[in-house]
């Protein structure tokens, strides 16, 4: 076996058997295949595709690579939810606690944010003492004592997923279907939860921009875990426009505070709410009532025991940025159109996120929202307002927004799309 | 300017503008693109191809990446070849001696063989005291003095070419024709000859099996070269079998001084004097006498003396293996069929060849044909002898064989391909 051979089989349009999908994946992890071979076969991957036997394979080789977790010491049904990433998506801050006030154990391995989507522990890093790094035990006595844990996966948990990843994202071989479902499956998997639900995102601020690709990542992922046990459940929902109000990091903290709190966005309530019935019902607890454990402050009681277990004070006065800048609407009617993608830039611009993944980002940097689609905006009303520590920096952000929104005179006709459009099981 | 900009765009079947193409190789060569991305681009350009426009630039950017020579302190005009790698082809043994008995003076500088493929300079170090490596200034020297010189590329030339071609060997990227046709004649233009004749193989023991490819590699070269100034024409020729009757390296410079002293094998004179004319045609010498040339000895008196010019000894006995095997004709009949891919693999394996740039080759190994298709042969005579200083590798070469070779009933008509199949000019 060589890597080279392996290669030429995905670039002639072959099917990689299982005997080079496990040796080029060993091989890898191990560095006798180099980081210039496995970046050909990515490519050869991305633009020539894998069928569903050779991606199950793939991501089977990729969780032999490390260990796997074991919660059945809880006495808790584990369940658990995955995002492809968008632009305001805080959703896992309120839904972790909210499902674990409901009966569920919540194992929740985060990510940071790359490029133009945020990540959850960069969020919660701005609460002050909080910290993303736990050893195997730390995350299991907290999951144990609070219901729900939420933090950076260990580096034994599918290395060379790690690996991989880190690779794709300079080689421009993200964007590949079968590379990002066994990614992400191999990492939950691995990490041994009993249910999952994944919220595929679908449009301008997420990685798949049409609901074909969203449908075809989705239904590779539902199999991917079923097959391995996990009872796997996707929602294909909207990220054309921002989720809630805010995107930032602190910013994004304070809303999910607000929805726990038993205010918050509809959005965003709607959607954590949908995401929580799910994680449920897939963990066998359908006659639970998240609407209920929102309202009397059982999640809010989670949300601070969570925090606090990791170092967080929940009281603490979250970063504010040294600097805003509004941007004004500039006619007055219905605001059609609020782009994910270029606020999603623009807060990143602004330090919200970074470009490479040793980058610092700013707690307070980001974007408030004061108008979502299908609100009446008047001519000279703020309609965002820009945060940041480094004022120089508002030129090159602003630069993202001027065709990021489109307002149709007063009276307009304007049906908004459903958060959640497709449920696939 | 970023690699990641660049990839997608290849990515996504875009065309590379003029700006990305001398960015990302200046970028490569300097290190500041890493071999990753650059492989994840070659499989990218691979798969979705580069158009003339493109491939023109691409080429100009690796010439720009080093020096460029200048022979224009020579009285003669100077005259090149380049042939596109094959089992059995050591034309360029007798041919540039040849060109230069004519009044042309050849500056051929050579490659090494790597897979199943010879190599010039492996060939020539078979001769004691042969030096592959000269400067630019002994080069010059060779050249002027005996009219012709065989030698390693110096390393100023096309330096990006040098780095990418090593990348493109460990990443099952060589077989992209816009890469091969801008690594060649990166190194050609640069080198700086007048004239250039292409021998572009086509066959099972060609990188390019059909003709539709080998076309499209040879019009791709010749019009980069006419485009550059250099007179380029191309010839497509056999390489379904092996030239001549011997694979392999003191065997082959051993059957080089036979046609140089008059004799050797049908095919291997007919393609070096079709060659030679081209050569000498392009370089406006159209009314010298190649045949004559060769019949009056004064071709192998340039060999002789640009032997001896670099170190080596033309009356020196060549190394001979320590072991031979001989495989024997099954059946009697006609030899309608003998591969020139499996002979190369068989010769490669005995030793002849290297599997990776650093191994040795043995000088003395290789295979001798004693039939040539359309020859009649006798069960039980002997049809190949194979050559090695390490006989544990017989058994491994000889697997490459048994399908190499069909022999039909004695009286079967037999028509040979011819060795040249098409000019483009």
């Amino acid at each position: 076996m060589d890597a080279i051979s392996v290669i030429r089989t995905k670039r002639d349009r072959g099917e990689l058997t299982p005997e080079q999908i496990d040796w080029v994946i060993d091989a890898y992890t191990r560095g006798e295949v180099a980081d210039e071979q496995m970046s050909a076969l990515a490519m050869a991957i991305l633009l020539n595709g894998m069928n569903r036997t050779e991606i199950a394979r793939w991501t089977a080789a990729m969780i032999a690579s490390g260990e796997r977790m074991n919660f059945d010491s809880l006495s808790r049904p584990t369940t658990d939810k995955h995002s492809t990433g968008g632009v305001g998506d805080k959703i896992t801050l309120p839904l972790a606690p909210l499902v674990a006030a409901c009966g569920a154990a919540v194992p929740q391995l985060s990510g940071r944010g790359l490029g133009h989507t945020g990540g959850t522990l960069d969020k919660l890093e701005s609460i002050p003492g909080w910290r993303a790094h736990l050893s195997n035990a730390e995350m299991l006595g907290v999951l144990d004592t609070t219901g729900a844990v939420i933090c950076a996966a260990g580096d034994g948990l599918a290395p060379a997923d790690k690996k991989l990843y880190a690779l794709r994202d300079v080689t421009g071989t993200v964007e590949a279907i079968p590379l990002i479902a066994s990614s992400i499956m191999s990492k939950k998997i691995a990490e041994g939860t009993g249910a999952l639900v994944l919220d595929v995102k679908v449009g301008s601020g997420a990685f798949m921009k049409t609901i074909e690709d969203a449908r075809e990542l989705a239904s590779t992922m539902v199999a991917l875990g079923t097959d391995s046990g996990v009872r796997t459940v996707a929602l294909l929902t909207d990220m054309a426009t921002p989720l809630g109000l805010t995107a930032g990091n602190a910013l994004e903290v304070r809303e999910s505070v607000e929805v726990l709190a038993g205010g918050g966005p509809k959005d965003v309530i709607g959607l954590t709410l949908a995401l929580a019935r799910e994680m449920l019902d897939a963990a066998g607890l359908g006659d639970a009532d998240p609407e209920k454990a929102l309202a009397d402050g059982s999640a809010m009681d989670v949300w601070r025991r969570m925090i606090s277990a990791q170092g967080g004070d929940p009281d603490a006065t979250l970063p504010v940025a040294r600097e805003q800048h509004v941007v004004t609407a500039p006619s007055t009617g219905v605001l059609t159109r609020l782009d994910a993608y270029d606020i999603g830039v623009a807060a990143w611009r602004l330090g919200a996120g970074r470009a490479r993944k040793e980058d610092p980002v700013q707690a307070g940097a980001g974007i408030e929202l004061h108008a979502k689609p299908g609100d009446t905006v008047t001519a000279g009303q703020p309609l965002l307002t820009l945060h940041t520590d480094t004022p120089e920096k508002f030129d090159y952000a602003l630069k993202a927004l001027p065709s990021s929104y489109d307002i149709a005179p007063a009276g307009t006709d304007f049906t908004a799309t459903p958060v959640v459009r497709e449920r696939i099981a």
